[in-house]
């Protein structure tokens, strides 16, 4: 085999890039075996030019990243810069647009500007790959892309984001309330000093905004993803679900309903049977339903330099043996507009915790307004009040299926009525 | 985008052969729509002519799977016939050698003559394609070819037989002996008449073989593989399980040790948290460990008509849109002869479960015995004798890690004290 070059310029020398740049040093001869081509990092753009004991001696440095992706020097640009805008869209652009191919792991850049930057890479001749954007380790584009191309997905729903599932499964685990748990994955390095993106459930709405695109063929929408963080998820929550068998978990959830697809992210109760429900800690997990597969779930590493530079190398190697995949795994032309399913239509069953006053006739009310609204119900534990709040009860019901709609106007009744004392927690059940 | 006809053979019409037939009138107009052409059943071979209700009407009929093969009516030959000889292997042959690309679901065939047909397709410079050979519709073949391509991978363990998994799920979950199981899984079809082949770990084998040599970039070999089905497994091994926190599965490993790639099949004791444990009925799921991603899991319907299928279309959509991958992930005369480590210096913890005979000394002569051999435990369970057994007393011993040599020793010694009853039960512990 010949053993061409494939000459890579590195935008971003944090974690991920500091991964990749030793991957390629290591993988290079074997990538050459494999695919005819020696992977190597001819450029480099980081806020200076040291080292930092990478392997890059004899890569030429570029203090902005957007000459690097505009020079004669590289054949693929790996954009780990991160954000939306500004220098690593300027420098992905300038690639795509001189058919300079393009690996990223940003999936805010991608949310906000994939069926351009798709289709800018089509007309170039040149491939846009991001299995790194999404569930860091975890293989989940390309499974979706390629491994169930003969599938109609129906579904996929997923952890895509560890710093909350760390959190959530701390809180249950050691029954401490969610400030502590955040502060310990801050601590850790698992959150950020603003944790707003990731517990306010921002990035889950990128990610499952790209894998719907993916799933279901329309153009990237992160604008029509129904998007609640965990900020609101207590304790008591976590013990209720417990106790009915459910755990709580962030889910990125895109299906296909009668209305169009439905794209949201929220705390889900999951059975704690399922896949979901058993991945703990900062790992993510994503099931897809289709119809030829049924379900296929992934677990892996959702985060880390080492893991997520794996993904970035799968990317690499399908470059280098000529086989990359059209960016969303069809034409850019072909991306159909997206189908909003709007929230308000979802159906699925309800867990609704309230604060009841305790007084005659209150849980009457409520579960007349529950009557009105047609809305049935599967369970109702009553627990006993605890501590100084003895003038109201903690009351969860647990719904069959009904609709958004008719548990919000419930809700909001009960509100009205006076016998609750604080706008009730509700949270969507997910048959997974 | 053009439009042009990728003109298919199947040869074999039985469950996934319909399943197959059936996706391919559902999806082509998208696989054109993404990957520019149209596959169409252009010709199908099977016992008799009868279309079975399935959209074939256009399609050629040949009586014999290798004409079809060798026809120039196709572009892609399907094998779903089965058998690793005789006319699947005649017929993928006959393809090959004419550059007719073959997508394959046959373990046996590529676990015999993988290398050769290898070999064979890069020389007509076809695609040998078979996701749906290893873990029906799990896509473990392209995840470990190209996923995961920028990892050195250290270890592949698998569930990888469905009839196996559920006849362990069911013995446990409703405690019923082996024989009751096997009856239900014939039952139910999960079991062949003669189930030797998947009760006796040998279509495990020929399926870790194939994902033994895709991780490590050897020549498949089928023969190095060590194999124990799960005919031995009792209740009460199952029942011991799970007192000291295991699940027994029929595992296949392939990994990397000092001395070479040991790969094995056997009874397994994986921790019940682990992602394997909780894989019960007639799934399948894989774990990938490598150097970057850490550790991957997949899990997903390992049988079954449309699951396999889904596999299959897959690869055509790999070959529709000219992108597959060499068919172990890199040249066949880059494959490295095996380096067989043996399954005697396989090294890790040992369960093992002794029907003692109830004298005075029986147990001191035991613990000696494996103090002799430097073998440490790690806990010992005597249960009291039950029923008519008044004679001898079940002892559950779990060692920390040592190497077989030193178990099987000990264990041979004790025999020979004459302080147990019969061969003791011996179960690897493999920490997942």
């Amino acid at each position: 085999m010949s053993d061409q070059p494939l000459r890579l310029g590195l935008a971003g020398l944090g974690a991920v890039g500091g991964s990749v740049a030793r991957l390629v040093a290591e993988r290079a001869a074997e990538f050459a075996t494999r695919y005819g081509k020696r992977p190597i990092a001819a450029a480099y753009s980081a806020r200076s030019q040291g080292l930092r004991g990478l392997p890059l001696e004899g890569a030429a440095y570029f203090s902005n990243a957007v000459e690097m992706a505009a020079s004669a020097e590289i054949d693929v640009f790996i954009e780990l810069i991160g954000g939306a805008e500004g220098v690593a869209l300027d420098a992905v652009r300038a690639a795509l647009a001189r058919g300079v191919s393009v690996v990223t792991a940003n999936k805010a850049m991608l949310a906000a500007h994939g069926l351009e930057l798709a289709a800018l890479a089509e007309r170039g001749g040149a491939t846009l790959a991001f299995e790194a954007a999404v569930g860091g380790g975890v293989p989940v584009i390309k499974t979706l892309r390629e491994a169930l191309a003969g599938n109609r997905i129906t579904r996929v729903s997923g952890i895509l984001n560890g710093t909350c599932n760390y959190i959530l499964s701390r809180m249950e685990g050691e029954r401490l309330p969610f400030d502590v748990c955040l502060k310990e994955a801050q601590r850790l390095g698992y959150a950020e000093a603003d944790p707003t993106f990731d517990i306010g459930g921002f990035d889950t709405a990128h990610k499952i905004a790209i894998l719907a695109s993916l799933a279901f063929g329309h153009a990237v929408d992160a604008e029509g993803v129904s998007v609640e963080g965990i900020e609101t998820i207590t304790l008591a929550d976590l013990m209720a679900a417990d106790d009915l068998g459910f755990r709580i978990k962030l889910l990125g959830v895109a299906a296909r309903t009668d209305h169009g697809v439905e794209t949201r992210v929220h705390p889900t109760m999951v059975a704690k049977s399922s896949s979901l429900a058993q991945t703990m800690g900062v790992l993510n997990a994503v099931t897809i339903d289709g119809d030829a597969i049924g379900s296929l779930t992934l677990v892996g590493p959702g985060a880390g330099g080492a893991a997520t530079a794996s993904a970035v190398l799968a990317d690499i190697a399908d470059i280098a043996r000529g086989a990359s995949a059209l960016a969303f795994g069809r034409p850019a032309a072909a991306l159909s507009a997206p189908e909003r399913a709007s929230i308000q239509r979802h159906e699925g069953g309800y867990y609704v915790r309230f604060s009841v006053l305790d007084r005659p006739g209150a849980m009457a009310t409520i579960a007349g307004r529950m009557a009105e609204r047609a809305i049935s119900l599967e369970s109702i534990v009553q627990k006993r009040a605890e501590g100084d709040a003895r003038d109201h009860v903690p009351v969860v019901m647990v719904s069959h299926a009904t609709s958004e709609t008719a548990i919000r106007e419930a809700v909001a009744m009960t509100l009205q009525d006076g016998v609750i004392r604080e706008k009730p927690q509700i949270i969507r059940i997910e048959r997974t």
